[in-house]
């Protein structure tokens, strides 16, 4: 019984991962950039792409998928903050978004005139580490109210990522956080983890984010 | 394919079922109260029940099983307020725990001397909803820094919960969150919800809590 799950789980994702290969050449075709935003619920990642996009929208072209167990809650707001395609998937009960989805998503999105996409994952810190969307890079979400043990608690999602954003960062003085022991505890498993500190809410350090989005964005396009 | 994957995964339910009911018969014939304590990550489950067993400690007797993914630092951080037994699950991956691990953590605790055994799921407002630990009810936590929105985002969890314990109150001064529209989302996907507004770190509520868990334990044993 056990062997068998393990067998059918393999060949789904081994399917999701060649799909996930479609999507990447897709977006390589297009010079398209793709992050892929994953996170524990409600960590920021809908306000910290509020702000991107409010900050960048004039400068870069942008696309989102949202993804999430049910609600177009997410969406709806990105919405606002943009006339670019928001294209919302509900999994309708599903703890993680998959390529198939991905390449769905992109048949609405005019990729010749898009720069870059981001997908915010449903919010899961857990599931989602194991599927591939095809995606660039993952930026893992946590915030400075969830302590600073989650990247050893949940080591594979931060080992897959590249970026982290600790956000929250107004919320430090009324916390007994420590900020050194959150980036260590998440150095620990995974050295290169490329750091961002951030409060989505009062503006704190997207500068430096944003700043970092749009480089890495004129990179690809001159590549 | 896909017919096949639902196929494996309703067997694996109904042998998780099974268990699940194990589990239960256990439980009743000793008498002993199970809560399922589910949440996202870092939403406070740990120190709510290291203050219950500083406060109850005295007058009913506990034992906790912790669900991690990686670490047993919940564990750990448990065993400091109690001389009962604190078994720690770590799941290697897996995004939930399931009845057979709760089975044989039972193996290890002397419920002949047990009042009441919480389960510490492991963090994740999604998956765990789906497994049927045996527990007598699921007690969901949601912190006031993850958004009102939680409950219908995340509705299967809220739904299956008896028991909801909005923790972190001592934060609502620096948010801005409404605590009246959060209440209204859980009861908008389940109006049987008991809610509890805490904040385990002031003690907040705590007399609520550990009154409606004294009660809830004295009853089981008198019925």
């Amino acid at each position: 019984m056990s062997v068998r799950t393990i067998d059918v789980r393999e060949r789904v994702m081994e399917k999701n991962n060649e799909l996930a290969l479609q999507v990447r050449r897709r977006l390589e075709e297009h010079r398209v950039c793709a992050f892929n935003l994953v996170s524990s619920p409600g960590s920021g990642k809908t306000l910290l792409l509020e702000r991107t996009l409010e900050r960048l929208g004039d400068r870069i072209e942008m696309a989102v998928i949202t993804g999430d167990v049910q609600t177009r809650n997410d969406a709806e707001r990105l919405a606002r903050y943009t006339d670019k395609l928001v294209h919302a998937v509900v999994t309708g009960g599903a703890c993680h978004l998959d390529a198939r989805q991905i390449l769905t998503a992109l048949d609405a999105i005019d990729l010749s005139r898009t720069d870059l996409v981001f997908i915010e994952n449903v919010g899961n810190l857990i599931c989602p580490a194991g599927w591939d969307l095809g995606e660039e890079a993952k930026v893992v979400l946590f915030s400075v109210t969830e302590g600073e043990d989650k990247p050893v608690k949940y080591p594979s999602m931060f080992q897959r990522a590249e970026y982290a954003v600790l956000n929250k960062i107004d919320l430090l003085p009324h916390l007994d956080f420590d900020v050194d022991q959150a980036i260590a505890c998440a150095h620990e498993v995974n050295p290169n983890l490329r750091f961002f500190l951030t409060s989505a809410l009062t503006g704190a350090g997207l500068d430096e984010w944003c700043t970092f989005i749009e480089a890495h964005v004129r990179d690809a396009v001159v590549a």
